[in-house]
């Protein structure tokens, strides 16, 4: 059995990484904060002996060998950035619990035949360089290398460099290889409300909803506030308004779980006695079924076109990034579920809306993911939270189904 | 007569300054910008043997003196700083504009009675340091010293540390003193459409249109963007997008020159995948009629109240500046309209919907404004322009109002 306790201990400890008043964390990708977090974690594995590497993206890995080292590994773990004003469980809870399960066949003397391989992935929020998932789309090919290190926050650093200035620039060599990969498994917070709905304690996680992340950028036409009168205005921002309201009733009256948001907008020149002659606006959009996936991201770029277009205004759509619904590994899947019946704990197969490391990982190798509740369904938000004794069976679930795949 | 071509030069001197690539001007207030233009400024003053003060906000004064220097002196200026990607003409000719008349005064060895000083006063634009006309509302004891120096930028530098920094903070004794002033006049581009609609070269302004510059918070709750249904969410961009949209129709609808903007918008947490908890924005709001004043601004406090309350999200309004509408010292525009007679400039007598320095230095003394017209209406951009014809026009009808007034 894995020790939740320590677990509760080390994510307690984790949590004072960034910590926000109101008990939550903020923790952005390669910050002062997400380097001692780091630190920490290579601490703890290296305590437990595990040989530690990071690759060129500064993702991080601790192998535990097996009796049988020339097979493929089984890889687990997630990630340890937080969005601004985040959550503690978010991430962090499947590397510790990641941790937790190795140190605890360790500790049981379970031999593994198949080398264990726990990993933490770089900026998966994207909170800070977008797009999210962005040392997991690198490391498996989604993304160039290029496009990874020039990526840059609002302060115009790079990826690249600030990845060199916490100290996590490692070798290209240390990649993890797909080829002596055998199975990825992450475990984390629902960040949703259905296995509360539901009123079910683990979520055996099919699948991912497809995304398309985009920016708007609209353009009107700057004047004066005071002096310009109503009606010869083009205003960026109140077209802005009126595409933000049909996206949202867009979404709303699909009714098939589509889900569309606008997070971030800025306008030019941003003062307030000019009228906004450009406004720009990031665009996440959700949709679960393959089918439907193309034409859903169509309509919506067309709903913009055409409310812009109404308002005689112009505008262009950006892509950052799309990915169309993935499916995981039945074979993981059913090995969770049996060991969900096994130890009786009450399960809910499912489908994440969220996007996790385990969606691109999933373009290279079986692939699956096991969630625990979130109370109220909330995350990215400093109230987010999770039940102790559901993370209890949470980590049962996993323990039991690492111990079975880690041997051959 | 003023000389238009020595002015000219100078104006293109001062538009190197912080020049953008589309030939406007970015020159914040207390940035190294803002010095150099101040420096150059004082250098031209100095090379006319005028008496160079500045004072604790860093307004910046020339002084002639008159044959009569016990009388009160006739006071001309505007301001030197600009809006992010602003245009070369806005504030710049007014300061510059007096210097030349000035100038051309001496030149012409035409005697002024009473002294006659030039004034740049600092913030004009509010673009770095809100509210806008920040110097010249502290001068005549608008804001308090307090509240001035503590007026912070998007980097959180303040008011006060970037006087220091940039060596303009002069001494409080150096603060123009109301009982010493006769009146103040200040040249200014329009800023808006209304002199070229009507044909008309010069502006002889009666007035200025009242303003109220908010904040509006409108509060909602923060969570995932992925896994949050949209049934289940409570965006407060989207409910800001309504709010926006009503502020737009309602000002538009009533027809009666009120005219109210959004300028600047921000999310929290603002990133791509969070649902925004919490968003901010400014809102101006001009209405030039005395009577219809107070209840215009209740009106619109009223209108986003209700959309707020309609989608069952909360929000704060706070007040920033507000000022009635103020009206002008009819025997200086009758002297105006005299100039422009006697030279036979066509002129329009008319309200200002931008404010100005010269709405506070109402406050304390006689004061009024005039006008040339700007291209296409268009300010607070790169593409705001004026016709040197009408420069030349407008500093003849200053010069000559300026000759009579400085004899007592
Ligand atoms: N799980 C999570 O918050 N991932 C970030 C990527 C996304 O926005 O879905
Ligand atoms: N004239 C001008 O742009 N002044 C700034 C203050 C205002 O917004 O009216």
């Amino acid at each position: 059995m894995a020790n939740v306790n320590r677990l509760k201990e080390r994510m307690l400890r984790m949590a004072q990484i960034g910590k926000t008043e109101n008990d939550g964390v903020t923790r952005l990708a390669l910050s002062g904060e997400d380097k001692q977090a780091r630190d920490l974690f290579i601490q703890w594995m290296e305590d437990l002996g595990l040989h530690v590497r990071y690759d060129d993206f500064g993702n991080i890995y601790g192998r535990l060998e097996g009796t049988n080292s020339n097979e493929p590994a089984l890889v687990i773990g997630s990630h340890l950035d937080s969005v601004p004003k985040g959550g503690k469980f978010d991430g962090v809870l499947g590397v510790l619990a990641a941790l937790e399960v190795v140190e605890s066949l360790m500790e049981n003397n379970i031999q593994n035949d198949r080398p264990i391989e726990i990993v933490s992935f770089t900026n998966e929020e994207g909170a800070r360089f977008t797009p999210q998932m962005l040392g997991s789309g690198a490391v498996t090919n989604l993304f160039s290398k290029e496009y990874t290190y020039s990526r840059s926050d609002n302060e115009s650093h790079t990826f690249k460099e600030e990845l060199q200035k916490i100290g996590y620039l490692g070798s290209q060599d240390n990649r993890i290889n797909p080829d002596d990969v055998d199975a990825f498994i992450e475990m984390h917070i629902e960040q949703g409300p259905v296995l509360e709905t539901n009123n079910k304690t683990v979520g055996i996680v099919e699948g991912i909803a497809g995304f398309s992340w985009m920016e708007v950028v609209i353009a009107g036409e700057t004047n004066h506030s005071g002096s310009t009168p109503m009606e010869l205005r083009r205003d960026s921002l109140v077209t802005a308004a009126s595409v933000i309201k049909a996206i949202h009733q867009w979404a709303h009256s699909r009714k098939d779980g589509t889900a569309a948001t606008v997070g971030e907008i800025k306008t030019q020149p941003g003062i307030m006695n000019a009228i906004p002659g450009t406004t720009t606006f990031t665009l996440d959009v959700r949709h679960q079924h393959k089918d439907g996936f193309t034409s859903c991201i169509d309509e919506i770029r067309e709903v913009i076109k055409e409310t812009v277009h109404e308002e005689s205004l112009t505008c262009d759509i950006n892509e950052i990034k799309t990915h169309p619904p993935v499916t995981f590994a039945k074979s993981i899947t059913n090995l969770l579920e049996e060991a969900s019946k096994k130890h009786d704990i009450s399960y809910h197969r499912m489908t994440s809306g969220a996007g996790h490391d385990a969606m691109y990982m999933n373009t290279v190798v079986d692939t699956a993911m096991l969630f625990v509740p979130s109370i109220g369904g909330k995350s990215h938000c400093e109230e987010e939270n999770t039940q102790w004794e559901d993370i209890e069976k949470g980590i049962t679930v996993l323990y039991d189904t690492v111990k079975r795949m880690s041997n051959v």
